[in-house]
């Protein structure tokens, strides 16, 4: 049980793969109404487009950037002091929050006390915050009071991505503009199954969509190194990484660095799922170091402090958790609050009963203690807890199916049900609340998921792991799992947690927290796509221009993993002068479809005859035997 | 061009990871109406299930085998005399072939004459067979006349897996036989969108749907090598591997290697997509060793007759390269013959022109010639080819689109219009026709796709290159179009043309190969699932049920990748002991929620309150006590 091999707080160190630039990119930040307000974007640099007549230039685009401070060359990361506060003033001028001595959990101050524990602890050098007595400091709240936050203006600046200026911009080059615009901006209509999406995100539609509870932000106030974000069905989907050692494996370093691994992919939250040791130190690290709202469920700690032992959980041990961990500055819990004894004789028919840990515990305790659990009694309770940080709800599944068998049964309807109950209660506290939703689901069986969440839960964000759609591929489950997410991501998910090719199998080590965030990108930029996200089809017009004009460099730098792309590429044709070369591996030199079409089209430019077929066979006359004359060369060297 | 670096075939050797026999797996096979049919499965011998009460017996299941006499323990193989021509007989005794003198083709004749080859080539010791004078040997020739071939047979033994022997063999085991047959046996309603699946494949209804054009089977006479299998909607869904050369990699004992690779992981039929040297050898290799069938694009091979000069083509090479092929054995052929002159300007404005190398290869001609290709106007003739050998038409989308920005547009959907009036020609000459789908396509139009293709080309089986749904994700398309491929599939496609890692980058080695099966596996089971395909659900729910018990080997042993998954849990737990282990990395010793379950499970059943809310209450109350006094612990050691 060597859960921290190595660590010592006074030598961490950031991960080298953390800080590396990315390929022609640039981090840039976009003012917003204050000069604080600075929303990062990463911009990736083109190179030019050599044509018969000459060159053209392809203007940079901008991406959506998750990867925090880490990508800034003029931001000097040192995880021990962590990121800097850059929420702390919209914090501190509310004037609705105070400091408070130090943390006000007994478990926070023993752990705060012990002399154990210097070697391994973050060495914070601020107090926590908390809501003045009777405040609310919620996001909802304010929204719900007319207040546009920073954090609000933030996000609308982050969610458009420069994208009408951007078109603007390439519009105002002349012809050529014009016809990069037309090239670039253009978009299939989508279909959004009712997401209600505008061509432009302004600040009062973020506040107008909190308020109403279909989407969150989450941003607690003692978690003021966050970049705003926000999870809804008319915003980007996103998608969360989770992270975690358990007491067989992993410490805080390795936890720490999978955190800044996954942001630097694309993570745009991380739940720390830890179970092993040091629970409390390790999420300190992380909270301290990261850019993303991090989440946890909070049952999992409670259960380490009685020794495994679920019957002898009590209000009184959660509740200290909850405020341990809302000082400590967790954006959401997940909290298990769904299921009551009536549920759990539900699961006894199933094929794989109940398989989210924190359903279980639950369960247990229910069965020891034949009554309804302390998270439904106590709900109003937390909920006080919540508003006084501005922790969000992720209501837990606790009986989603763990298998094709169980999918979409009695048990998950019933649990989401009173899911839906609790979001009002929620709500009538003006505290923000997304909903955990499956598992294990067979595609046809996906929508109706969603159709009922959207229902019973009145439009709070779904929140769905996966689906896997099937059970038979342990080992690929990030496969099985993305093909289901990019379905209920389109019909109208918000945030889509992803799985490793180790889920059912192993802890996720780094290559696997790479390969779930790019399986979980995928999925949610294809149903953004499907929805018909305003502007969501710019990056994949840009790539595939470049792809079609054999610009290598930037076909790799456009893609989700420029890295992998590259090496891929190289395999088969590694020298350098095969990054300009007009063919690839695949067809070889004399073979290229892409070189044979730049023919037609430019036959079809010359004859004007895009649209007119009966010009065609008059023009195809003429120039068959002009092309046969010169040649028949399609692609004419520069 | 060391296209063949050191192979010779006096010394070629069958890859030992194409032998190695897969983990408690045997190879079985059911027997037909007569001693010759004997159609290969794969049975998995499962481990018992250890309860309170005693041991439960798991019976083997058994699933859908690809990988032919290689993992059959009792076969010889030697890739140098190749597979037995377990068809020769059925061939043979039908009485409508001629065994010729040797190769009627210039060509085949040629490189059979070339003493430099020798050293290469493959010792064929028959002579090809053709069609007697005024004969038409194909499947649907036979079906058309109402005669069930063993071909057919064999299919449907094949398609139903014993399912039904399975499921009647689990209830004649009394109560326990009858429990496990309700677990095992359970399955969703299908969403089929019109596939009309029956519970039961029967060797009638095989025949009539070949005879509607609804399927094919894809069976050269000169490929006796092949086990039967079938393509179309109402039977499971298939997947296509693509291998080959190109003139910048690899060599003949490599393809070989990959085509024995694709099988053992699930490859249903394999594309020989070869452009470099030594295509004709290669393919004959490869030919001879594949129980799968074959598929290439005889263009490609014409396109190296004239020195990759496209307007050099003409009909002459193209028939003798189509008569070379089918006198080798390949069981179908992509040809472009819906490429129309007037289809070549709607490309015009494209983002990625045409991306197909075949389509770019006739649209080059096309312009060269002014005048429609030889492929179209000579398609009667091409028919003439098809029937005398059983070639199967796969009629080409050199139209496809190669971006999400051409998805859907005219230019496809005219081409696929032309395939549709080409397959009402090939029908009319008895030849099986499937019909070659895009490409790159967002989710929101690929029902689209689908649903003009059924009524465009009169459910001719379609056969889809993914498609991808995004583009931005070079080194991970595998994904990006498994994503697609689960849709397409379950929405009607019957065979998915795999994509792996290395789309857009390079030429996929043996991982690769691998990479693309697993994740196109996925998506055609998946597509199963959707549909309700009759025991689709059968390999799911045994490994749930073996994950839910934790029987770690065989949840590895019933997935599509037994290998991949032991490594995974090794990795954390790797030793022999874990195998057995009542836990996993994820939660650990003291975490588990399936331990947890099965006490949900015990008390319910104990109490008989699965649907009785009332009692639930009551028995709560009872039943916690003893469950606290027998000191709370879910899991009771055996």
């Amino acid at each position: 049980m060597n859960a921290n091999p190595q660590f010592l707080a006074a030598t961490a160190q950031v991960d080298d793969a953390a800080v590396k630039p990315l390929p022609n990119s640039r981090k840039i930040y976009v003012e917003g109404s204050r000069a604080d307000i600075r929303v990062p974007m990463r911009e990736i640099t083109q190179g030019d487009t050599r044509t018969a007549t000459g060159v053209e230039k392809n203007p940079p685009i901008y991406v959506y950037d998750t990867s925090g401070p880490y990508t800034d060359p003029d931001v000097k990361i040192d995880i021990r002091s962590g990121l800097a506060p850059l929420r702390a003033a919209w914090i501190e001028e509310r004037g609705d929050t105070e400091v408070l001595a130090g943390p006000t959990s007994e478990y926070g101050q023993g752990r705060l006390a012990d002399p154990k524990l210097a070697e391994l602890r973050f060495n914070l050098k601020r107090a926590p915050r908390r809501a003045k007595a009777g405040a609310n400091v919620t996001q909802m709240h304010y929204a719900r009071r007319g207040i546009v936050t920073p954090e609000m203006e933030y996000i609308a600046i982050r969610e458009n991505q420069r994208r009408k200026e951007y078109l603007e911009g390439l519009r105002a080059g002349g012809p050529t503009g014009e016809k990069l615009a037309r090239l670039i901006g253009r978009q299939h209509p989508g279909q959004s199954f009712g997401a209600n999406i505008p061509d432009e995100i302004t600040p009062e539609f973020v506040r107008d969509e909190v308020a109403r509870g279909r989407a969150i932000i989450p941003a607690n106030i003692n978690h003021p190194e966050t970049e705003p974000m926000i999870i809804g069905r008319n915003f980007l989907v996103k998608i969360n990484a989770n992270i975690g050692n358990s007491a067989v494996s992993s410490g805080i370093g390795e936890e720490v660095e999978k955190m800044t691994w996954s942001i630097r992919w694309g993570g745009d939250t991380v739940m720390d799922l830890s179970t092993g040791k040091h629970i409390h130190e390790t999420r300190e690290w992380i909270v301290r170091n990261s850019p993303v709202p991090i989440g946890t469920v909070p049952i999992y700690q409670a259960l380490e402090k009685v020794d495994g032992k679920a019957e002898e959980l009590t209000w009184e041990i959660f509740r200290d958790t909850l405020i341990e961990q809302a000082e400590q500055g967790v954006d959401y819990f997940t909290i298990h609050a769904g299921i009551r004894l009536a549920h759990i004789p539900l699961t006894a028919n199933r094929m794989t009963g109940i398989v989210s840990r924190g359903g279980s515990i639950m369960a247990k305790w229910c069965l020891a203690h034949h009554k309804e659990s302390f998270l439904y009694t106590h709900f109003e309770d937390i909920c006080e807890i919540m508003k006084a940080y501005d922790v969000a709800f992720s209501l837990g599944d606790g009986l989603r199916p763990g298998s094709i068998w169980d999918a979409n049964d009695e048990a998950q309807l019933a649990e989401l049900r009173t899911l839906g109950e609790l979001t009002q209660v929620a709500w009538k506290h003006d505290v923000q609340v997304m909903i955990e939703g499956p598992g294990h689901v067979p595609m046809q069986l996906i929508k109706e998921n969603m159709d009922i969440q959207l229902k019973d839960c009145h439009e709070a964000p779904f929140y769905t792991l996966g689906p896997l759609t099937t059970d038979i591929a342990p080992g690929y489950d990030h496969i099985t799992s993305a093909i289901g997410a990019a379905q209920i991501g389109w019909y109208g998910t918000a945030m889509l947690c992803y799985v490793t090719p180790k889920e059912h199998l192993g802890l996720p080590n780094k290559k696997d927290v790479k390969d779930g965030i790019m399986a979980y990108k995928i999925a949610a930029h294809a149903a953004d796509l499907a929805k018909g996200h305003p502007g969501a089809q710019i990056r994949d017009n840009a790539l595939s221009k470049a792809r079609f004009e054999f610009r290598w460099e930037d076909q790799f730098n456009l893609g989700f993993d420029p890295d992998t792309a590259k090496d891929f590429h190289d395999e088969t044709l590694p020298k350098d002068s095969m990054k300009t070369a007009h063919f690839c591996s695949m067809c070889g030199p004399h073979f290229c479809s892409m070189k044979i079409t730049q023919d037609v089209r430019d036959f079809a430019a010359e004859q004007g005859i895009a649209a007119d077929e009966a010009a065609l066979a008059k023009g195809m006359e003429q120039k068959s035997i002009e092309f046969v004359k010169k040649g028949a060369e399609v692609y004419h060297k520069a």
